[in-house]
């Protein structure tokens, strides 16, 4: 009982579901006949595709919403990334927050797909990566952001002061920009234990959704003519709003490197035709390639 | 510096690269010219593959080899999953593993590439996951499995001993079905942990490999009327060669569920005409979907 719990939570432990009639389809499908079989051998790449590929059979890579794109981390059962793009236009919708609910979503495989109830008594915010202040134009828009796929478990001295003050100081950003490009997401950081690095983080509720210990948020401010990149990353504990956002900057390579991203690298591809003349309030004195 | 190191290991603490002229392209790429921008905003779905769709950018969500196939896991630095085919014919090769050296894998993004002396005083064997005794066919199907990407931090009381019986099992029962499909890979379990559930794992080497707490093996038995099903997950600690690999066995949904993936899903779409007749060495009694 103790290990079976620890291998996948409560909801595992009814085992394996037998269900519908099998149906046999030798007779149509040639691959499937013996003759066809001796004839050509699947290749090892061919086998995995017709027994199923593991990366496609889960959730879809890419999660399409209005104002947002989603990749979701099956494992964490938190987001991997939320992409979105703010313009002054997002900002001047009046749909409201006290409308929407935070509801489970469906597109996320059953076995990895959050619940509110994971998030009840566990003492952690719903916290929103594809903030809910950024998508007002409509009321179907704002309520895309509730959905769990876009939200971890956030400390509530992170979520409601710096990450806040940071979503604020993102919208303002939009303002004077053409446009403010967003990656935020979740870390799991190591720390030093006993001369040694290990990576600690909590799971609640039970479909064991994963606690981060940090955040990351990646801004590109867009303007005519050429681009700014910022990166940040907040501890997923108490925090101040007051704290200067210039010391959560991080170089973008060490987020990249901690969650295992490479971010934006079509910049390098020349597809945009703009010089980067800022890195984390540094000028770039040489504009050039990114990386 | 201490906080840097928690992020992303020292090999992050140059920064961002600043390198060749930036290429304006501003006249040949519409898309580009303020006029194309005004006329047609890019949606945020257009935006993020024009920025470069981060899941695409680090290392190919499938790895072909001529003898197994293997998807990556950026963040942990090993793989998520391996998928090899054993028949009789794949063991009677006689390539000597001597004549192997392990080797880092360039189809892995720099940043995620374990090394060899990510391994060097860690304790930890360089563990196969593709095993190299399953693939002794030539010298260079047998080379591929000692690539990195294909290796796991392992304890040797583990490889050396249960894992290698599992191993030797599979190879066993290559002898007695037409084929034997085998899915290997890491775990990173949770604990109880006063009170709370909570994944601890250590970090090995410059490039932070990830040391998982477990292991799963699926094996997929084909004949020509029929599929078994066995599914393993062991401790990645001191074991026995003797412990009996039966207690070793969990439903294959306790895996699926704890690793992010799902397997062979499309056995349930009736792409193979054959019934499941047992899975874990119980008999299945109303032959159906096994999910």
């Amino acid at each position: 009982m103790q290990r079976s719990l620890a291998i996948a939570g409560t909801a595992c432990l009814s085992g394996i579901i037998i269900g519908k009639k099998w149906a046999r389809e030798e007779n149509i499908n040639p691959l499937n006949s013996t003759f066809a079989r001796e004839l050509m051998p699947l290749t090892v790449q061919q086998s995995i595709y017709k027994l199923g590929d593991p990366n496609q059979s889960a959730t879809p890579p890419l999660i399409f919403r209005d104002n947002y794109v989603l990749s979701f981390d099956e494992r964490m059962r938190n987001p991997k990334w939320v992409y979105e793009k703010i313009t002054k236009n997002d900002l001047e919708g009046d749909a409201d927050r006290k409308d929407c609910d935070f509801k489970s979503d469906k597109e996320v495989h059953r076995y990895f797909r959050a619940e509110n109830l994971d998030y009840r008594g566990s003492g952690f915010d719903r916290g929103h990566l594809a903030a809910a202040a950024n998508h007002k134009k409509s009321p179907n828009v704002l309520q895309e952001t509730f959905l769990l796929s876009n939200i971890c478990p956030q400390h509530p001295g992170l979520n409601r002061k710096l990450w806040k003050s940071l979503e604020n100081y993102t919208r303002s950003l939009a303002k004077h920009y053409d446009c403010v490009h967003v990656f935020s997401g979740p870390l799991y950081l190591p720390k030093e234990k006993e001369g040694k690095l290990v990576v600690e983080y909590q799971l609640i509720g039970t479909n064991h959704v994963a606690v981060p210990t940090h955040f990351f948020k990646i801004l590109l401010l867009e303007s005519e003519k050429e681009f700014q990149i910022k990166s940040y990353v907040m501890p997923n504990e108490e925090t101040t709003s007051e704290d200067d956002l210039k010391q959560s900057m991080v170089p973008l390579e060490a987020i990249e490197r901690a969650s295992g991203l490479v971010f934006m690298d079509r910049l390098q591809n020349q597809k945009y035709g703009k010089p980067i003349t800022k890195i984390n309030s540094e000028i770039v004195k040489k504009a050039g390639l990114f990386r």
